[in-house]
């Protein structure tokens, strides 16, 4: 086994401090990652404090994952050692199911391993431990390739705001010309305007505060709605193809559905808390044939032709550096939503 | 003006009875019906007895029309005197906007005139009265033509029971092989039941009565599933690709959603009361990427489909006849579910 140190909540109550666990011993499909840099996500607060309820502890949160290989097994094809490489939300999954073999690792009939609090299930039934780390050992085929052209430090959030947001954009179809309403402008909101924009929809954020207009526009917005304002709601009514809903919080879906034209989708994304939504009106969705939808993560051929994608087309997440002893004071500035974007920790200062 | 016998509610509390009432003069594109037969739709209970708060008095109800052309204007192209043609849900849209270009005119952008219960707002502003009648007044496009081989007092509900389930199984793509479950048994229901086996689906009904199950295999379902026994319930989870949900009144969707296998698709073509549902748990629709879809009747072109259909498949509605004195009591026997499946009015008997 190796001694790794990381920085882990041993309990839902208790900040993050240092932590020293074991990982498994390399096998011949593994990689052996050195990690550089490790995004943090809003579900890594949720899960270290156990909002969700399956909470396991100590955990070592983080999967936005940017390092450089170490060592690679001899069944490994893809890479070696000194490559840049990411990992995202998953370490392993059943790779025989239908969503598997459909490169939908992350809907595997049969359960994907999370990268961090959850097991390997499907081979030694170790726990995970996620990014927060020096060293992370993964199965070749949950290692995707940075680009060359990426700065690693902005990519690693792509790893899961960016394949949360694109995934969905891609899989219903988002295509130029097409009107496509952001909600929310967090980590996720401002990833889902850069790439609707880049697949060519003109782009409005919808944000509930009137101080945020300049920024969006600044974000590449086309035009911003302050969707507590009325008058500026009725302007948007059935004018839209596209919701991408990035708000992480209960909130009411009503309002944006009767912003989609006839056959527009709303898609869920932030929403992953497991709790009651405002009831919807059954005849928002009857009356245009509109559709709710949700979408989680992306597989991981998709997860590295993001990747692809965003060096192609200069996409990265806006920053903020912190040290790894400033992780909870991370936590308590984005549950303010204070940060502009996603912070990103430099795992040299661990 | 034409005069015109026929049965109409005088208010929200009144019984249907005789009434007398003017039609237009047929103008060039109007093709005059004589109906011979009116099915008797859900939703000229709640309009009737103003259940959705926007009935206009006197109301003749009334949308799924069978009968014989008497006369033709001098433009009518598809038409002649002598012709079965019927006339659903609809008798007037823009013609004009994205929805109507597209056969979607049930969509219009400024509004379908409903066959009762509105007002011709496309052309002289006359209020519209229903097929519970002796004559009816149509421009061209929005007439179809029965098929010869179809039972014509059995074909009336096509015009709505059975486009508002076709519609959506055919947009939706359901194909040879889906499993399909439909949600409740009345006069969408069974019509779903055909129309998914016709497209080749193995489906199975949603029932939360264990009475009536032989029922439920009588009318073509290859499995049957009591939704109120969790045991049951649990061997339908992630099983199908489809669930065409008919059911009228308020109702939970998130049991069905579980339902569904990975980009699965809930059709919400019942519920078309404007109530809050139980809220939806939106990880339902993130965590297998599933879709919560709407739909409502069809257009002009796919009505005329699904008559052609019908009559290719032998598919009909089965209906119990009455006579008009009897329509009373009729909506009586609707509320208590006593009804195998569509009551379809002898207009004879007027």
């Amino acid at each position: 086994m190796l001694n790794v140190l990381g920085y882990a909540a041993e309990s839902a109550t208790s900040p993050l401090k240092p932590f020293t666990f074991e990982r498994r011993d390399a096998r011949p499909d593994d990689v052996t990652i050195d990690i550089l840099y490790s995004g943090v996500c809003h579900s890594d607060i949720h899960q270290a404090r156990n909002e969700w309820g399956n909470s396991v502890f100590p955990m070592v949160p983080g999967h936005e994952i940017i390092g450089r290989v170490s060592a690679v097994g001899s069944d490994v094809q893809k890479y070696q050692v000194g490559d840049m490489v990411g990992v995202g939300c998953m370490v392993e999954s059943c790779r025989h199911c239908a969503s598997c073999k459909a490169d939908l690792e992350q809907y595997c009939a049969n359960g994907m391993a999370p990268t961090y609090n959850g097991f390997h299930v499907h081979s030694d039934n170790l726990p995970t431990y996620g990014g927060y780390s020096k060293t992370i050992v993964v199965t070749e085929h949950f290692v995707v390739k940075i680009p060359d052209a990426l700065d690693i430090k902005s990519a690693a959030p792509i790893l899961c705001a960016g394949i949360t947001t694109y995934s969905p954009l891609k899989h219903y179809g988002v295509k130029a010309g097409d009107k496509v309403g952001i909600i929310g402008m967090g980590g996720l909101g401002h990833m889902g305007v850069k790439y609707a924009r880049a697949l060519g929809a003109e782009v409005t954020i919808f944000t509930r505060s009137a101080s945020k207009v300049a920024e969006a526009k600044k974000q590449g917005a086309d035009h911003v709605i302050v969707s507590t304002d009325p008058a500026q709601m009725e302007t948007a009514y059935e004018r839209f193809d596209f919701m991408l809903d990035t708000v992480p919080t209960k909130h009411d879906y009503n309002p944006y559905l009767a912003c989609l034209k006839v056959d527009g989708t709303h898609i869920i994304v932030g929403q992953v808390e497991p709790l009651d939504e405002p009831a919807i009106h059954s005849f928002h969705l009857i009356g245009k044939r509109r559709k709710l939808v949700g979408s989680m993560i992306g597989g991981m051929k998709e997860t590295q032709e993001v990747l692809d994608f965003s060096a192609e087309h200069g996409i990265t997440c806006d920053v903020e550096m912190i040290r790894m002893d400033q992780i909870n004071e991370a936590y308590e500035r984005m549950i303010k939503g204070d940060v502009k974007y996603r912070f990103v920790i430099d795992m040299a200062s661990l």
